[in-house]
């Protein structure tokens, strides 16, 4: 088994904040398997305390440098910093394409931040394990606030982000049409919005349009609490203060008005759903030569549709998970 | 029951082509629940003819004018063609944003096209009810060529793209280095490659750096066939012939290689999957209250981790369903 380890004694170093722990443990979370479960399941309850904050936008939205000065800022202000940077990946080789962050530059070596590159696509397809989980882990290992990061245009990406108390969702002026309609898709998981690349003329259009289209929009979507709309200038540093309070007014928003433990309670309820349609993804890669085997050929001959196959799939799954 | 005609009939209706009989039965396979199951396992055993295209781009690849100028060419040369236009859609709402495809302009109203435009997302989130199964439909009604036409970004997308005998995936020039990590991850789905906007001066570098992309990476991917890059005009016309005989091209090497009849089975498995997922989500959203309770209520208590609650998930529900 990996590193080998017994995952009571990983759990605690991880708890404790060994950094090489927390290394190791994020690595057996995207290994995946029964050891990883196990693990996983004990760090779960010793999680809670982190504030995570899901951050998304489209591509080309300079979001990873305005994550890297957030980052800077919250340093500055004598937090400790986790930071889970999903990134897209290939189908095929199920790797990360971008790989180690550069564009997180100075802070992703200081000794108060662990970055942690993770493939959004695991090698069976769907979500790649551990990927979730990792917030847990940065979590227990005591950082005070986890930032997700995602290029936000995949549902999984989107269900990454929705896992976090507080969403933020970065737009950029003059990005085209098409990426506007893509976005309206997340606009409505925003608790903060950013503009980003606020020295661009155009910016102050963009949170005007943005404002006008929240203003329609939230009323609709049963929202009540205005959506702050933050601009934001990576080049000149300006903002980043206004972003990082915007983030810790809704913390403490949500646990003022009580909202917080509704969220945390349908963040687990979004976790378990995602976790139960992984689990009968890689059930049906790892065994569609085997158990599967009737089903495939029924397939084959054309006499099963897809979604009753799905139905008789579903049910033998569900007969042979031993909780 | 919506429309209350009774499957058999319905079936036999677009079947024979019946243009109010289709629209109706993509209605109720939106719809999705028992009456539409039903009447398109019927339908699956009728279609399996049509070449299916599957379409998808970068935002702002301009791939909806593209597809337009593809279908004119197609009618040219006497074909009936089929279009499921894939919206992304609001995650509160469900609806589809673009709504009917104002871009697919004249070649909408040819009495040889039928164009449908649906949401991504159901109501309960996920995969929209009857996405996929619209395909079968208008296979099955008797159109030569379905294209399904996506932004495709999302793995929601993808996967519906996936679900085509030929894919075809748009790139444009100087869409900017985040969007081309993105399209990284759909490169190695394509058949056929299209540059559009090839008036545009920097289309031939794009053209080069494709090739020469696909150079490095599909021999790794394991795959034997070059894949051609096409580049298109739409505002010139430039490009629409030789992109319409290339997806021919494909098809005849699909059956002349003996690829075809691995590859419908690959759809149908992939397809399978999808609609399993897809029934553990809105098993999961309508019983969230009912017999999920218990683990609702330990998932609060902090004492069952999502991982653990999902296999529990996935085992109650699997018994329940009776296939």
């Amino acid at each position: 088994m990996q590193g080998g380890l017994p995952s009571l004694e990983l759990v605690e170093r991880v708890c404790s904040g060994e950094r090489r722990a927390v290394a190791r443990m994020l690595s057996r979370a995207e290994a995946g398997g029964e050891e990883a479960r196990e693990a996983l399941d004990l760090l779960y309850r010793r999680a809670g305390r982190a504030h995570v904050v899901g951050m998304t936008g489209v591509p080309g939205s300079g979001k990873s440098t305005l994550v890297a000065k957030l980052i800077a800022a919250a340093l500055a202000a004598g937090r400790r910093i986790g930071v889970v940077a999903i990134d897209p990946s290939s189908p095929f080789s199920g790797g990360a394409i971008l790989g180690d962050r550069i564009r997180m530059g100075e802070v992703s070596g200081h000794p108060a931040v662990f970055v942690r590159s993770m493939a959004s696509r695991g090698a069976l397809g769907g979500l790649a394990p551990g990927t979730l989980e990792a917030v847990d882990v940065l979590d227990a290992a005591g950082y005070d606030m986890v930032f997700v990061e995602t290029v936000g245009v995949g549902q999984d990406e989107v269900d990454v982000v929705r896992a976090a108390h507080t969403t933020v969702v970065v737009s950029a002026p003059g990005l085209g049409d098409d990426i506007q309609a893509i976005k309206a898709g997340i606009l409505e998981i925003a608790d903060v919005h950013v503009v980003s690349k606020g020295d661009k003329p155009e910016a102050d259009r963009t949170v005007t349009d943005l404002k006008a289209m929240l203003g329609l929009a939230l009323p609709a979507a049963g929202l009540k609490r205005p959506v702050p709309v933050i601009k934001t200038s990576s080049a000149r540093g300006e903002g980043i203060g206004e972003l990082l309070a915007a983030i810790d007014a809704h913390r403490d928003h949500l646990v003022a008005s009580g909202e917080y433990q509704g969220r945390r309670q349908a963040i687990r309820e979004r976790r378990t759903l995602k976790a139960a349609e992984q689990i009968l993804h890689e059930e049906f890669e790892r065994h569609r030569q085997g158990r599967m085997a009737d089903l495939v050929a029924e397939l084959a001959a054309g006499t099963l549709s897809p979604q009753t196959a799905a139905r008789r799939l579903v049910a033998r799954i569900g007969t042979e998970i031993v909780p």
